[in-house]
């Protein structure tokens, strides 16, 4: 029995110390250790390369730090075992930061001012109350419904949708490509927090933009997308700011990332880039719920949060 | 009996039409109304006039549009009947969203990503989370607690100060002259949402900044007011924008307003300003927040929210 860390681009000796500590007498390697492949019970693993779990005979279950496996899922020899998606309460707790404070920029009008403060200009326009705003989130998961909680109590009306019907205390809920648009066409800012799928990838098109509601946020709708970059399509994203189909967008995620240089989003007043930063896999806290996670299932008590491989999350 | 509407700057009309729907049978008079002095009961007053209350002999109380009576308190012929103060759920509710909107832009390190995207460097640094962050809220009336609240619920370690003493479950309170540094130096985003009184007139000074806590929120502490311009000392705010003391500030008010042109504030990348757009009396509440007074007093019940004239609010 043993436990691998896999991490590419992230600190795997700092994590491994971690585990260490937390695991007392279970081995914990890093690939760069002399391990047997057989005695590997557990992969904690952040991008594995291709030949990450060659050997691996008596794999029980792959640990992703990410809570997105839409790239694991990608991994051309993935092992028939099961992938336990982090769920991470401090991750969490950071997505609805930066949703709630992406939402209130943009209810709050923050372009419009900043436009009349360069101009010096004095204009005593009031904002909507956060009452009079919609926010529709996509994706109705942990994260989704952390900020649908904390958005319902500063005062939005909040509406959901997902991919199966989900019942939410005071939030409209919608599913499936069926109401779809009926979820748009109530919704002033679109929050995008959806796992990357087949069925998602692109989903934030012109198509989409057109179909949200023009009311209350003056100016027009605005996006937010917190999930990953394949749910974007950047050139729509930029004639929609552009044509006024959206008055504003604060992306955190990109098609090709770092995004590059000659992006049109990058001089656009009314585009919020963020590097990929709205929320990080915390070692912590991830530390403690996948030790405690490895403990039970090494004494017989079943794995949570595991990934359905046909939904792909 | 009678209720004299006395709005100066302010559509009078559209209040004049909301009382007289509301109060069905008892006279609403404009100042432009042929009406006895001696008549009113009620005069709903903003900014009013020298001589507003001259003859009114009969007077029974002055209810005031705006939730702070500074101005009011200046009046050269203030009568000596009680000032009944708007205590507005729309307004509370608005000021909260401002409040809100600008503590996250803060604690979101927004001028950090801003400067980045303008030079289109991606940098992933990460903000710290609402948890890591203390807002310190000056002032615990209907504003501050309100907004206490909500910043709690969404994670932020709030804490608060008042003239007295005041018990707000899971915030940590201070109270007077004596507790102000103490108050201080557990602040990182300082909100300042207290009366106007010849005791807090300039309480926002390089003094009071300098004693902010400088931790975890990256670049220095952040200044949030949306009391009253009086409250600032605005040479002091762009002294310490400039030379670091203060991270960053978002004002809605201002020494004089509109804003001066010739102001440094409006240049400075890290100084955010809206024209006193924080939060508006609201017509439908107060029609019906001091309709249904007025119904009680006349009927021989008390007032409520009634300005105690020693504090000044």
């Amino acid at each position: 029995m043993a436990l691998l860390i896999h991490l590419t681009g992230v600190n795997e000796k700092a994590w491994a110390e971690g585990f260490r500590g937390a695991l007392p007498g279970y081995p914990v390697f890093l690939r760069s250790d002399d391990y047997d492949p057989k005695a590997i019970h557990y992969v904690f693993a952040w991008k594995p390369e291709a030949d990450a779990f060659e050997g691996m005979d008596n794999l029980k279950a792959i640990l992703s730090l990410g809570a997105g496996v839409d790239a694991l899922m990608q991994h051309p020899a993935l092992p028939d075992v099961p992938i336990v998606r982090f769920v991470d309460k401090e991750l969490t707790h950071c997505m609805s930061d930066y949703v709630i404070a992406n939402v209130m920029m943009h209810q709050r009008l923050f372009t419009r001012y900043a436009a009349h403060q360069k101009a010096k200009v004095w204009n005593q326009f009031y904002p909507p109350a956060s009452s009079e705003i919609s926010v529709g989130i996509m994706g109705l998961g942990t994260l989704g419904l952390d900020a649908a909680e904390k958005l319902k109590v500063i005062g939005f009306d909040v509406c959901g949708w997902s991919r199966s019907k989900k019942e939410v205390e005071g939030v409209e809920t919608f599913a499936g490509d069926g109401q779809l648009d009926a979820f748009l066409a109530r919704t002033d800012i679109l929050v995008c927090l959806l796992p990357l799928t087949p069925e998602t990838h692109g989903i934030l098109n012109m198509d989409t933009f057109k179909k949200l509601r023009r009311g209350p946020l003056v100016g027009g709708p605005a996006l937010i997308n917190a999930a990953r970059g394949g749910h974007q399509k950047e050139a729509d994203i930029a004639a929609a700011l552009e044509d006024g189909t959206l008055a504003a967008a604060s992306l955190d995620v990109f098609e090709v990332e770092p995004l590059p240089k000659d992006s049109p989003l990058w001089d656009l007043k009314t585009c919020f880039i963020t590097p990929h930063i709205a929320a990080i896999s915390n070692e912590r806290s991830g530390v403690e719920y996948f030790s405690q996670m490895l403990k039970d299932h090494e004494a017989g008590q079943p794995l949570r949060n595991v990934v359905d491989r046909k939904r792909g999350y």
